[in-house]
């Protein structure tokens, strides 16, 4: 099994959607560049919505030019713009994104609420755009959302995610997230869920995309990298959140991740001291307070004239 | 691979000994029979060390008889006292204790510090106390304190935990405790220590004592309990840390164990809703906040006026 581990930093997308103030493009521009700085190598920067619908979004196109370079840089840097369907897949392409994350619900209710499809609508929408995706070579992570509850209906039971993931991947799908869209799952979920689709399809397919709600994102992630995933989402500072689910707050903090991560041997790349600039800069433009529990720690540790120690 | 898990509550001891506020002796009676009140049924509510030293335990002796009794509630009730000594060992055996948890930390500089003895020394005094109580058909339980990492001198080889284990169960221990006593371990680290110590003694014979210093104490848990542990140490609220300790902040909180084992499909008979009038009450008598992370999301749920629904 591979001890690289790589973490997709989704804050400027799903940190971001959600937030009662719409942070404007150059700010955004900014915290690419100081996670970059700190090792990050795959982002999610935007997503190609309706800007009714999500106003924070809607600097999509011209945020893109904006963003860290790999050519410039001399290391390749991969970037994913979220799109809910197939409008927005045009939009992606225009901008020259190499790759798309499709979002399929598990219920009805909870498509209809984000994307006004049912289930099946829903599952057909995303196997046109992953044709479309593979006519043009452009890569497709589809996002299985609510794969453990949705925020609905309640609990979701594991084939459902499995039957998705397996209708996904039928389809074309280069990837697939099991995202836990609103952090009311549990690790053993996870592995009930990830054991066998990681057997059929093998773990280097999967990303997995946490919610700290109920403080068991670190367990989960574990769960999931002790099967062998090696892919996992995570928002800069714990910032996050979806607005059409009630009650999901906080993305798993890319620093906590990180921490959790190389604590245990695998390798990030990412620097959790170097982060704490995006930490900053994340707070000062949605004027709240963020920040992992590893933050927390290496807080008090300061305050008592420490130098946190990590490693 | 048992679904029932042991949860022994150390809020009493480990939560109390280092606060600034000493908890008076009827308030530690009440907090104890809020907490049987929730289910539990495993406490260490005292611990029988020089008063000198930790003036919050002075009370042992005279807590003991305040505590609830399986007998008058007409169902068994397991309490523990730790001792750090002989002498300890003796006024817990007085005062009627069916079971003594010993200490011995992994290093030189961590004995030397809690007990005054070096890393030799210490572990025959634990061989000493365990043959006395073998004699006295008093339980023991061995902490194995330091066992991912040592406040003074940094993280310790997996070795030197199974080591001090195996050393515990030939003097005869009941039982060992693998403690993260500053919170610096990781998962990977908790199943390089207890995979082969299980496959040698068996599950059952081991509990977990973790603190969330860094966050990752749902993370070390969850890994113990995929291995089949199923006894863990716990502290209402997250109440606690070592005075020996620095940097010690925070046992896991007993009601985000009992979340995490209870959404895994594990039955610790306790009810989380009915914790809350514990953690109250221990907010109270130590004038400080306490909480776990669950608590804060059905807080959070309540003040947008639902009700939190936990399974």
């Amino acid at each position: 099994m591979s001890d690289k581990a790589i973490i997709n930093e989704v804050g400027l997308r799903d940190g971001l959607q959600n937030q009662p103030i719409t942070v404007d493009t150059d700010t955004k521009a900014r915290l690419a560049r100081l996670l970059v700085d700190a090792g990050m190598r795959y982002l999610e920067p935007v997503s190609f919505v309706s800007p009714k619908a999500i106003p924070q979004m809607a600097d999509a196109a011209a945020l893109t030019p904006l963003l860290p370079k790999g050519d410039d840089l001399h290391f390749p840097l991969h970037y994913t713009a979220l799109i809910p369907n197939l409008k927005g897949y045009q939009l992606a392409k225009e901008a020259g994104y190499p790759t798309v994350a499709l979002v399929l619900s598990t219920t009805d209710s909870f498509n209809e609420r984000n994307l006004r499809m049912s289930l099946e609508q829903a599952t057909q929408s995303c196997e046109a755009i992953i044709a479309a995706a593979k006519a043009d070579g452009i890569a497709t992570r589809t996002y299985i959302s609510g794969a453990f509850a949705c925020p609905y209906d309640g609990p979701v039971p594991v084939t459902l995610p499995q039957q998705l993931t397996e209708r996904m991947f039928a389809a074309g799908s280069d990837e697939v997230a099991i995202a836990d869209t609103i952090g009311a799952g549990n690790p053993q979920q996870m592995k009930d869920i990830m054991a066998p689709l990681i057997r059929e399809f093998g773990a280097e397919k999967f990303y997995v995309h946490l919610h700290d709600t109920r403080g068991l994102a670190a367990a989960m992630a574990w769960a999931a990298a002790d099967l062998g995933v090696r892919r996992f989402d995570a928002s800069i500072g714990g910032l996050g959140g979806c607005p059409f689910a009630p009650g999901a707050t906080g993305n798993m903090a890319t620093e906590d991740l990180v921490y959790l991560l190389e604590s245990a041997g695998l390798k990030t790349g990412i620097d959790v001291e170097k982060l704490r600039a995006a930490v900053t800069l994340a707070q000062e433009a949605t004027q709240r307070p963020l920040g992992g529990r590893i933050l927390s720690w290496m807080e008090s540790q300061e305050k008592q004239g420490k130098t946190p120690c990590l490693w």
